[in-house]
């Protein structure tokens, strides 16, 4: 299956969508790259970039004659952006986002759309803590899973089509069910960084004195949870409005199970804190064995050497902002 | 201040004992060093280590004529080192130790120790996922906390001098209160570490085919609970048994801030989440401030090149298990 587009419009240009541009044009993955932004000075940027080769303010302008369109924007702009752009779309163009909730973007963006194109949601898990047209570098989606939730509607040649571009990009492809994905990331993603946020922002109401001793042992473990919890604040928001019934049940879940564990500190039942502390240790095995993982030692600390932009292959690159 | 002593006793020799060890070798801090431990498994393997002067399977038989006694054993089998050694220390020695809570130690230990020695309670704030004799290196305490809980009762210059042993180790030292450590240790430490045994136990309990799918995708924030997840379940239980207080008091606050969030994406209010997102980024901003981590984006990678045991100054090792 060819992953070939003849023009690509990219709407937005944020980490996701320049490291789409730089991605697929190291690869040849589409004739021409046309990018639509809000504000002038981030079309700007994505010029001296060299980004693309088409560069507008206009979004329906952007997507006139593409057969692919990825939607790079924060999700709380898709309702806009698929109005805007319905009616400019090319009768059998695939039209995709990037957005870290799936259900939602579905609801927001498929009643615009028109019945001759292809809406195949994405979600490349994969990011840095730095955002900008300038922040994209091409192996971001190297070695990491891309999700695809089309719906039954979509015909398979052209998931198919949309996967082997994201494959040419260095992802790994998966195609799932919205409201699975939805469910999946809210507790390896949502319910991670919300209880990152709030352990820190305990933290931030402790007397002055106490904070300053916190910051200073931070090494102990609350620091990287400081890393996970300095990731973009309005963007998280956005997750947790749109994927609101996924993360309350999974919040539900793990509340119920740290009430047992207080429990047991409360009445000393060392047996069966032990137990709880010894089951989790298998999944940190399958997590290594499936290769997501090393089994060096780590502890989020800085690599001793910065991890290189423009090596061909860098495997474990981004996992932050963005999944 | 000298950091010299005549004979140090290492009373268990894991990855702390072993990495006092070298770190005392290597800087010339002891002219004998006395080992002692449990079990005859782990006294040939220090020896085959060559990692002191004298080894034992009697704590009694290695305190004998030391003028520094550290205890490196689990917490749990303090009470009974205690009683094993009083009466075999030299007046005027100096006792410490390396446990993660320091009220519990001081109940413990205290009660046993003749008057005429000076206890001095120690937590160096380092660590990795290892253990065993074999895991130490020379290095573990370089660029790393150390705290001291000396009682009122302690003469200044014996804290100083115990100060000066592990600044010759690499460490940074600081002294307080064994209750304050705790309840500092009990948030920077304790609760993040039951935070993150706790999310990796509700994913233990998900359904098969939504938990292989949560491994598939952990990179996306999950993967960094499952690392500090991994800790040695003993050591982690016994620290939930013996800081219950402090840590059921930053529990409590921690959930009652879980609540407000959790209301906050039940109802949908947007601003409180960036608010509270919005918050968080002062502390972490203070994390790097006081050089406990840099800027750079890390997110619990692998380092492309493994920690080097053999340079002279690894800041940033460290920060795991014995936290």
């Amino acid at each position: 299956m060819s992953a070939h587009f003849r023009k690509l419009a990219l709407i937005g240009i944020g980490l996701i969508g320049s490291s789409i541009a730089l991605a697929a044009r190291r690869q040849g993955l589409a004739d021409v790259i046309s990018i639509a932004t809000r504000r002038q000075e981030t079309l700007d940027e994505a010029r001296d970039l060299k980004l693309g080769d088409i560069y507008t303010l206009d979004a329906a302008d952007a997507v006139r004659g593409a057969d692919l369109v990825i939607l790079c924007a924060p999700v709380g702009a898709y309702d806009a952006l698929a109005r805007a752009i319905g009616p400019a779309l090319e009768p059998g163009a695939i039209v995709s986002d990037v957005g870290s909730v799936k259900e939602h973007v579905v609801k927001v963006v498929a009643p615009h759309l028109p019945a001759m194109v292809h809406f195949i949601p994405g979600h490349p898990i994969a990011g840095t803590e730095h955002s900008g047209p300038s922040a994209g570098f091409p192996e971001l989606f190297a070695g990491r899973w891309c999700v695809l939730t089309p719906g039954p509607e979509v015909p398979a040649d052209q998931t198919e089509k949309l996967a082997a571009f994201w494959r040419a990009m260095g992802s790994k492809v998966e195609s799932m069910d919205a409201a699975h994905h939805d469910m999946v990331l809210a507790i390896t993603s949502h319910i991670p960084h919300l209880v990152a946020y709030n352990i820190v922002g305990t933290v931030a109401d402790l007397e002055t004195a106490t904070q300053s001793e916190v910051i200073k042992f931070s090494a102990s473990g609350f620091r990287d949870f400081t890393r996970i919890a300095a990731s973009d604040p309005v963007m998280w928001r956005d997750v947790f409005l749109t994927n609101r019934d996924a993360v309350l049940e999974m919040l539900g879940r793990f509340l119920e199970d740290l009430s047992v564990l207080q429990r047991a500190v409360r009445t000393g039942d060392g047996d069966a804190l032990e137990a709880m502390f010894t089951r989790t240790r298998a999944i940190r095995r399958s997590i290594i064995n499936a290769g997501q993982e090393t089994a060096a030692p780590d502890f989020g600390r800085p690599h001793d050497t910065p991890p290189e932009p423009e090596t061909k292959f860098v495997r474990e690159h981004g996992g932050g902002d963005d999944a």
